[in-house]
């Protein structure tokens, strides 16, 4: 039992991967409240997709004008597609790069840029702020992961 | 060699990291049959979205006819979609929550609840079951996910 | 400290691992490659869907026309979402089976068809080739990580 739990711990003892289990829980929690922003919009725009959400309004006519597309739920929508597009590699790309034992500060430089970027792009999307805010949010994250893979390849590359 | 096999086998052979990668497996293979579905209603309801997937229909207004939405078809996407949107926090999350060392009896439950949450979903969206049946399928996996990144930040936690 | 760089390249010393890590990187990059072909074909179709986008457009009607959707744009959203789905499954379902001690030479040959099948489908996607092209890269994409599956469950299963 304890040479289980001995095995179990072992990554999570290592700095770097405390580091990217932190970042990592971060932005997939940031993305996960995504879904919640968009029932908040669906609720209170009354803008639904599913006929049997609409029940609770009534039946008929009356419960099918809500069965309808609204600008503020599509956009939340936008922002949730667009950190699946762009969190999916970095937590993926980042375990590799995690893995391949950086130097503790580089680690954290990237984890931290990313996350921020993650963070304002959201903001950046949601109030929504002029361009090019949400498109050099966008880079930063974008240029962070790209970063990580670039470093992963150089120490694993196995054809 | 068989330094390198004892390696690859050492965290497959923790107990917690079994049961996350055998329900991860499952959650996996339950996103992957979304495809199937989807191809599946396309071809049945004749509803297709590129031009050259009604090829086989023969030319010009003969196919483009079946270039259209079907309630079914966007049906499932809108699952599929929505399993992207939670099963990758619950792989992410759930790889350093099984890392983070664990009661197996307490892993287990988290991973039970998540799974069956998620094909409950499926199943409530696709018959479609009357609300709140999906709602609070989707409800059950997403606090697993998050009662699972609350124990990972709390061991982990490095900013 | 020397000890904990031993611990993190452990991992990455294993020739099966450093192979997953290598094609996960690639099938990553590959995906995230459909973002800047987004970003290209909504700036060269002049075709937008937020309103701050088009703001250097002018004011207005003139710059409202821009806001519109663009065969080429949805083309390749739908080659990047059809990546999400079935690259999330690889990543996934790659790492639990790289840890699950197969033969190098077998796990080589999962994740070259997988990475190869992938970019024949975003090729076949956006020239676009006449079907079945993307319908059989997809299916060969999907049966390399159901094998995947079937080996992962075989070695870890623990419900």
């Amino acid at each position: 039992r304890s040479e289980e739990m001995a095995k179990s711990t072992q990554l999570i003892d290592n700095e770097v991967f405390r580091a990217y289990a932190t970042y990592t829980a971060i932005v997939l929690l940031k993305m996960m409240l995504m879904s919640l922003l968009t029932a908040y919009f669906r609720v209170t725009r009354k803008a639904f997709v599913n006929p049997e959400d609409t029940a609770s309004f009534g039946k008929g006519e009356s419960a099918k004008k809500y069965l309808r597309t609204d600008a503020d739920v599509e956009r939340v929508r936008r922002t949730h597609l667009n950190d699946l597009e762009n969190i999916v590699p970095f937590v993926g790309i980042g375990l590799l790069y995690a893995l391949s034992g950086p130097e503790l500060g580089t680690a954290l430089l990237h984890f931290r840029i990313f996350a921020g970027a993650r963070i304002l792009h959201t903001l950046a999307y949601l109030i929504p702020l002029p361009q090019p805010g949400r498109g050099l949010s966008w880079v930063a994250g974008y240029a962070v992961t790209l970063s990580m893979a670039y470093r992963v390849l150089q120490a694993v590359l196995l054809l």
